[in-house]
């Protein structure tokens, strides 16, 4: 049995049980029943997830998963391809984004190179299946194999981080050129338009946007994905970081941990993720609604309403790393709160 | 001159030298222009503000004025009135929402009885102006003098806070019954119809909210509040803790305050305040977009969109408290991201 049957196999619902006990505790504190709106339905999804009314998250960590891919060589990016390797020494170096709000939120930044075309970088984790994917206008992004490989690694890393004490994940991508990914992905499973789920990425004008639409229909009437096989979908036209960011889901599923879902890239992850496992949705916390407008298109296909809407446009796993004082609020009011009997206050 | 005078003649405009800066510094990080979104125009903000491009927030507060409503006697809440006196007992002991949410947010909170119907409360800072409004179905809630007094606390408790190193300001609430005079302040303010601008508050049903409303006209028609004296307006139909929270808001703006703004409550003693000094909604940081349907109304009036929209309806400050990690990882991204130059990666 292959890694990633073992670990869909591994998917069980969340614990109804738990659930009910936070809801249960949530209605007995000081304060009018629901008046912490979403705040709450976090608390009791974060309960129903890891089988307890008020977990802690002490072991946390983003996960940025980095590839190249070869839909570059058309122009699709405001950034140079040497930008993505360039970006694992500044996440090493601590000086990117994810690193500063990740540390704001105690959360670990592991940087994963899984597909950069580029020299081992010391301090990043060199999982690399490919220099990149090959130009998804003229075939297939990845080999099929090769897409499977990359969830492997996704699966495999999260098990090594959990038998390490890992309790929550949240997801990160960093690859040049990967929102054109994010967008075929996005088009072909939902069945949206690709102009309709197309954006300016890192900020490309309207020329470049253009051709970056046109790039991508090309992509898919080239290769022919089929929407009912998520996995040929993910390797013609799909990106070892968000490969690797699928393996990453169904991993912290499989074991019960909440994944803090950031933006395009890791969203599109999760739609493949989630039409190879229908509870994989409901592990999930969108983070936020990324400026890309494909990201509304792919979080209504799942279901899920984000907690955050700061128009960001970055990835790294920045929106993730932005939720989770939410996440640790949610957690307190459940544990920290007095009820309406200790305080002595009457009800309604 | 009276301090509210004095007061109004101390807010000038934001610093467009700190902005310029901070956007300036902004522009130059490791990631795409403009791409942390509101993140970005968040940090503009608060250097205009400060007059500091990355200012820090070491000593912040949480400010909780309450106060009871003369009109809860009319039956317009789900909670009986007592529950007011009991909540600060709450808030002394450290159980109630706001307490869990500022911890977390690392703010202190200062519970003001400024018209709560009880004796006095040890742990509470005792500035009761009386012990409730008068109903305002019947007559003005308070007399012009009165209204004006509840302001001079706010002022004046933000002058002392300031003194001892206050460098970031939440707002916060508490009185059964301020909805009903938070919507009503709404309705005269921004010419919504009564309807439009009430809800339910900690959570009546059909009748009440029936109720409510026609309360809610028959004391604009009782008090003809005139809109273009927003003092008169307060007085009116307003409360102790919403006219507290005008002078906290207009003294934080004349010292150059940031202002995290909570929910309906504080939205209504913010409009009051921006009747005042145009000024002031430039010293806002909206935090949340309430469930309550006057909010929307209120935050469109002062042009206004909230951080948050978590369907929040408790008040305290509670949605303050949890806008704060985001004005704390805005101003990190400014101080601790490399630039383009430090890292060693190409720009677009």
């Amino acid at each position: 049995m292959s890694l990633l049957t073992e670990t869909l196999g591994l998917i069980a619902p969340p614990d109804a049980g738990a659930e009910a006990m936070a809801r249960a505790r949530l209605d007995s504190l000081t304060k009018p029943r629901g008046s912490l709106g979403r705040l709450e339905e976090l608390a009791v999804l974060l309960a129903g997830i890891t089988g307890r009314p008020a977990p802690t998250f002490d072991h946390r960590a983003v996960i940025v998963m980095a590839a190249d891919h070869g839909v570059t060589a058309q122009g699709v990016s405001a950034y140079p391809r040497e930008v993505t390797a360039q970006m694992l020494a500044n996440f090493v170096a601590g000086g990117a984004a994810i690193n500063v709000l990740a540390r704001r939120a105690g959360a670990r930044v592991i940087v994963v190179d899984i597909g950069v075309d580029c020299e081992p970088v010391p301090g990043v984790l060199d999982r690399k299946v490919a220099r990149g994917t090959r130009d998804m206008t003229a075939g297939p992004a990845m080999q099929r194999p090769e897409a499977e490989r990359a969830i492997d690694v996704g699966i495999e890393l999260v098990r090594e981080e959990h038998d390490r004490g890992l309790d929550l994940v949240a997801t990160g991508d960093m690859g040049i050129g990967n929102t054109t990914a994010a967008s075929a992905i996005t088009a072909v499973l939902t069945g949206s338009p690709v102009r309709a789920v197309t954006g300016r990425g890192t900020g490309i004008g309207d020329t470049t946007l253009e051709r970056k639409i046109a790039l991508i229909d090309r992509a898919i009437a080239t290769n022919q994905p089929e929407p009912a096989d998520p996995v040929d979908v993910l390797a013609k036209v799909g990106g070892y970081e968000i490969a690797g960011l699928v393996g990453v889901i169904l991993s912290a599923c499989a074991l019960r941990l909440p994944i803090v879902l950031d933006g395009f890239a890791s969203g599109a992850a999760a739609l493949v993720a989630s039409r190879l496992h229908r509870y994989v949705p409901r592990y999930l916390i969108p983070a936020h609604r990324s400026a890309e407008p494909g990201h509304t298109s792919l979080l209504d296909s799942l279901g899920l309403r984000p907690l955050l809407e700061l128009d960001l446009r970055l990835g790294e796993g920045t929106g993730a790393a932005l939720a989770m004082p939410l996440i640790d609020a949610a957690v307190a009011v459940v544990r920290d709160m007095a009820t309406f009997e200790s305080a002595g206050v009457s009800r309604s």
